[in-house]
């Protein structure tokens, strides 16, 4: 099965990444851009009969830092 | 309004960081998962009257690399 995981930074935690990315977008003249924020997004191919718990360790362990980073599980069956 | 913007390498374009995360994910012992692809997605706080062409620009001008990342503009009304 496809699973996305989404990571994105806790609010309140400076994400410079995104301040350049909304500094970029108005020098190029996008004016109505309020706030930037940049997380990743995780697509595995997943065995079928991977639970939930193998799916949130994986992200506790590896995928997101949980001091600075929030993140959701979507699973799409096959 | 929200906009979400999920951005991935198209299918066949190399992805040297979802590869080092797949072996890792193997490492840790989850021997499931078959592949592991990496986007982004940024999260935009836009002005309500801010166009969809507009987003789209955005995204071809700077959020996304077209040669090798396809994107998908996702609203989120206020």
């Amino acid at each position: 099965m496809k699973v996305r995981v989404f990571v994105n930074l806790k609010p309140g935690v400076l994400d410079p990444q995104g301040r350049a990315v909304h500094h970029a977008l108005e020098g190029l003249g996008f004016a109505g851009v309020e706030d930037v924020r940049i997380g990743r997004m995780i697509e595995l191919d997943a065995a079928d009969d991977t639970t939930d718990e193998a799916l949130d360790t994986m992200c506790r362990q590896l995928l997101a830092n949980t001091v600075i980073e929030n993140y959701r599980i979507e699973k799409e069956p096959a």
